[in-house]
């Protein structure tokens, strides 16, 4: 039962596309990731998908539509919505999903992550 | 689809120990509140619970220690684990729990809030 300081955590990691478990209740996860660059076009079937702006600039592609999310902000992208993360500079992203979520969704990629860190 | 600003959300209300529904995402609900002051003694049988820090300063307080979280960090509550927040002064936090979760947890008082507004 210790508390988690975003910032300190995530000091722990500089890589990008490569999510750390930082926290887990209720079956979800919380977890921390940087993002830089154009990430791959997915969607998620069964788990909505927070992202939450720790630090800089993200924006959510979709099929429609440009989400500008900035700091002290959130998105949730609903279950089986196609979503592209877009980074121009780095951005810094607390992430709320079912344990169970892949990074790359329906897609196996080299930006597939399984077997999350805990941090 | 819209994303959530959690200062602009904040900004539509101002009474303490009354949470607000501001996201819900696999029977998830995201949650703003307002705390000053000391709330009561309770436990959630059934739910984890996230305290995220948005601005101030908050303690959780256990039988058996007490936790400061500042702005930038969050604390998870186990189910079944008894707990108060305290807030000396104003603090602004964000919850993360489960849609089932009642504030008061297995006490039923003048604090307890059912059909939380969602702004």
């Amino acid at each position: 039962m210790d508390k988690v300081n975003l910032k300190q955590k995530l000091s722990h990691f500089t890589d990008y596309w490569n999510p750390r478990i930082v926290g887990e209740l209720n079956n979800q996860y919380v977890k921390l990731a940087r993002f830089k660059g154009e990430f791959v076009w997915h969607k998620h079937d069964n788990e909505d998908e927070l992202f939450f702006v720790v630090e800089g600039h993200l924006k959510i592609e979709f099929r429609d539509k440009v989400v500008s999310v900035y700091e002290n902000e959130f998105l949730i992208v609903p279950k089986g919505v196609e979503h592209r993360p877009v980074a121009d500079n780095e951005v810094c992203v607390m992430l709320f999903e079912p344990a169970a979520t892949l990074n790359t969704g329906e897609k196996r990629n080299k930006l597939t992550r399984n077997d999350l860190e805990k941090i």
